[in-house]
């Protein structure tokens, strides 16, 4: 491009909230791994024949297979003609049907109505009811692009200034990147809270009072995030921890939104999931009535369809002024009818009785189970590890470990002019083409350092990664003594 | 809800853009046609038994087939068994091959790049390079959840204010109340600019002056809006008109959007549909490095696949940084993955040789050939009611006819408190069942009314929707004469 061209867009011009959008450190790993495994594709000579990714909770990606019953649904939606095909079994048509008779036209090809279908909306509050114990309106619930697309929905609203502060959003530390890109992208002030990670990542009120006090000073506190179970942090809250954090919710006039995307992904014999809602209607007044946004999706759990981009959300106790305009401002963003019927099988999966009920309990059972002793065996090891330490994964599908890091090691990232974590992260993937990301991206008490690594590998192939990170840890443990 | 409830969001502090939004009518007319669509299931007598909706492009809502070709590929994506199926045709299960092989772990359930799939990006370049007979660079090309995902990506970045002054964009009235609902959220001020009804609605230089200068006093002019085939305008650009809004662009600073999803649906033998980055890059520089992003859908055409939510955009000459932060920011709203599938066969359609070549074509053939028919139907039929005068309906899949109302009737209108427009549109959904979108949403020159209808009822429908709006309309007239 000619040094004189003349672009009608600049970084000077351009909407400064986009330009500082911050993703954390992925970026730069990406292009060094596409880099790497364009090397390892010419022939170019490595210590490692593969780059291993075990870094984001993408599921199918990383060796977990597909429902049958959930896909064998959606080829139906898609071509009906198998509606007439004995060898699709008759619950998945039965629930095909009911997808395609929901569709204008017939046709999954329809624009749906901006909430979603609404037999799926009703479905997924018998889901949400049976899931609960407590009862569940159908039309609080509104299905969405994806938990981050509905989560996005509800975030905006709170978008304004008052007496030249901003509106602010408390976020765990460390957190899922999405919510502080999110926010950066919104103009919301991040109010960042500690889980503490002595008691097995729980969240401490005192933290919370201690941060939201801090940050009242610049910003106005409107909305409170829990993850839970935790992303990268897997824990699982108690129910008397949910307890404490709705309380101080009140206290401090609090919107909750409850990020509960790996609600069906409960590994600890000792935990147990609590929705929010749950835990709140229980309490009673006042607490009953407060104003709370809960988020599922199917890309977690044992569907793991990300690439489907859908979820639901139950939104309680919304100002009706503000759910009308909240529905209105949905419209535009028409839901993807494909994700929406991607939905269907999952809040109505094959009942006793119904030809793919062994199958399916069979294929859910065996993702859970695989999950559950992945996250053991990842644990267990990384444990093993000289200076590592790394909490119970009890739910969710991620560990966050800590490593301490010598003198000398915190030395030789400065040198380079690195984080520990990020050099330490660098080291892995140059020598052994393992990708963990370096919590500096989720964010870490100062002077901590942390990995985040998914549990969802298949145990054979965790074995042989945490067998090369072993052996390089030793390496790296022993040149920096 | 108790008087005393307190709710922590309410409008008083809620985010005052997303207040704004304005859905035109939309919402209302929505609630009464639910209401008549329960009074018919009910028994209530009506002169009507159905409710007709000929408001919007919603292809397959309305009578339109999808394509068995893309349909079949899609279901062998989402269940890979059906790639042994012999009674899928083997070119369905290349393309089917093609989406798989690219996507992580095999299965379609994986997120993907940001950016798309790379793959189906390189297809669809090759899609926009068979189309204008010019270069297509597949980096450019990025896929997105429907042109309004896209439109919005882009748009998004213009939101800044200087020295107090809002960033504004040009858009055409009438136009599709997305864009107007858009800037809304966005706080983006809106720069109206009239199409020119008497000139076949086509773009007029002057006009699109008188607009920008006034817009000048109260925001900078950063953006211009083309919808090329018009909606609901039903308009096909003239090669010349392109010509001088490019000039028009260039000499006003404007980054062109360019929302080109009805490139398919043309159908007067006089029109041609020309690109905008054709006509730019044809004409040289320097309009050939203006800023352009170009949109297209899987939801119109002869594929009418609206429920996927998916489509492309091709961004030329963006300022390099700009681009880096553009992708960046792309990252978090992770398109669909089955969306994404859905391009595949819509930009690698069968070939001849191919088994499913013939009737591909003859779908496709017969879907463009009835849009057509449909449409010249519908605009010789206007075009004989008393009062009634609409531009012959070159592309897209609308039509805008003007109504001239007795002074008696606008006389009647007032007293309701309604628009003329919509007290017609009102009086034919309660007489005949049929809704027709009043002009009032789209925008139109005041004291001028229209109301917008779609070419996508099948001719049958289309007969027997016209008999009925015939006999109300000439009972209306009488009845204000």
């Amino acid at each position: 491009m000619a040094a004189e061209h003349k672009y009608f867009l600049t970084l000077n011009n351009i909407n400064p909230n986009i330009k500082k959008m911050e993703y954390p450190l992925c970026g730069l790993f990406e292009a060094r791994i596409a880099e790497l495994e364009r090397e390892i594709k010419n022939g170019v000579k490595k210590p490692f024949t593969e780059i291993i990714k075990p870094d984001t909770g993408d599921c199918h990606a990383i060796g977990q297979s597909p429902i049958t019953f959930i896909r064998q649904v959606m080829s139906i939606v898609l071509y009906p003609p198998l509606l007439d095909d004995p060898k699709f079994p008759d619950d998945a048509k039965q629930r095909a049907r009911v997808i395609l008779n929901a569709c204008r036209g017939g046709s999954i090809g329809s624009y749906t109505d901006a909430t979603g279908i609404e037999i799926i909306r009703k479905h997924a509050a018998e889901f949400i009811e049976k899931r609960d114990g407590i009862p569940c309106n159908w039309e609080d619930v509104t299905l969405c692009g994806g938990a981050a697309d509905g989560i996005k929905k509800i975030l905006k609203l709170f978008i304004k200034e008052t007496n030249g502060k901003r509106a602010g959003v408390m976020i765990p530390i460390p957190q899922y990147y999405f919510y502080s890109v999110t926010l950066d992208e919104f103009g919301l002030h991040k109010i960042r809270y500690y889980l503490d990670e002595s008691q097995k990542w729980s969240v401490n009120i005192e933290e919370m009072q201690r941060s939201i006090d801090k940050a009242k000073e610049i910003c106005i506190p409107k909305v409170l995030v829990i993850i839970n179970p935790g992303n990268p942090t897997g824990q699982v809250l108690t129910r008397k921890n949910i307890e404490e954090i709705i309380q101080f919710a009140y206290k401090e006039n609090l919107y909750i939104l409850a990020d509960e995307v790996h609600q069906n992904n409960i590994y600890s014999e000792n935990s147990k999931f609590y929705s929010f809602k749950k835990v709140m209607t229980e309490m009673g007044k006042p607490y009953a009535d407060m104003e709370l946004s809960s988020f599922m999706s199917c890309s977690k759990g044992y569907s793991g369809e990300c690439g489907f981009r859908a979820g639901f959300s139950e939104t309680l106790n919304m100002c009706p002024e503000v759910k009308a305009v909240f529905h209105k401002a949905s419209s535009p963003m028409l839901c993807s009818a494909t994700g929406q019927a991607c939905l269907e099988p999952l809040v109505c999966p094959p009942e006793s009785g119904e030809p793919s009920y062994e199958l399916f309990i069979k294929e859910k059972k065996d993702i859970l189970d695989s999950l559950k002793s992945q996250a053991k065996l990842l644990v267990d090891t990384l444990n093993k590890f000289e200076g590592i330490s790394c909490n119970e994964v009890q739910g969710a599908m991620y560990a966050f470990p800590q490593i301490k890091f010598s003198l000398r090691a915190i030395e030789a990232a400065k040198e380079q002019n690195q984080s520990p974590d990020k050099f330490y992260a660098t080291e892995v993937l140059e020598n052994t083409g393992i990708y963990i990301a370096p919590g500096e991206g989720f964010g870490q008490v100062p002077r901590t350092y942390h990995f985040c690594v998914t549990t969802l590998l298949p145990v054979n192939k965790m074995k042989i990664m945490l067998k090369n990170l072993e052996v390089f840890h030793k390496e790296f443990m022993d040149r920096y003594r």
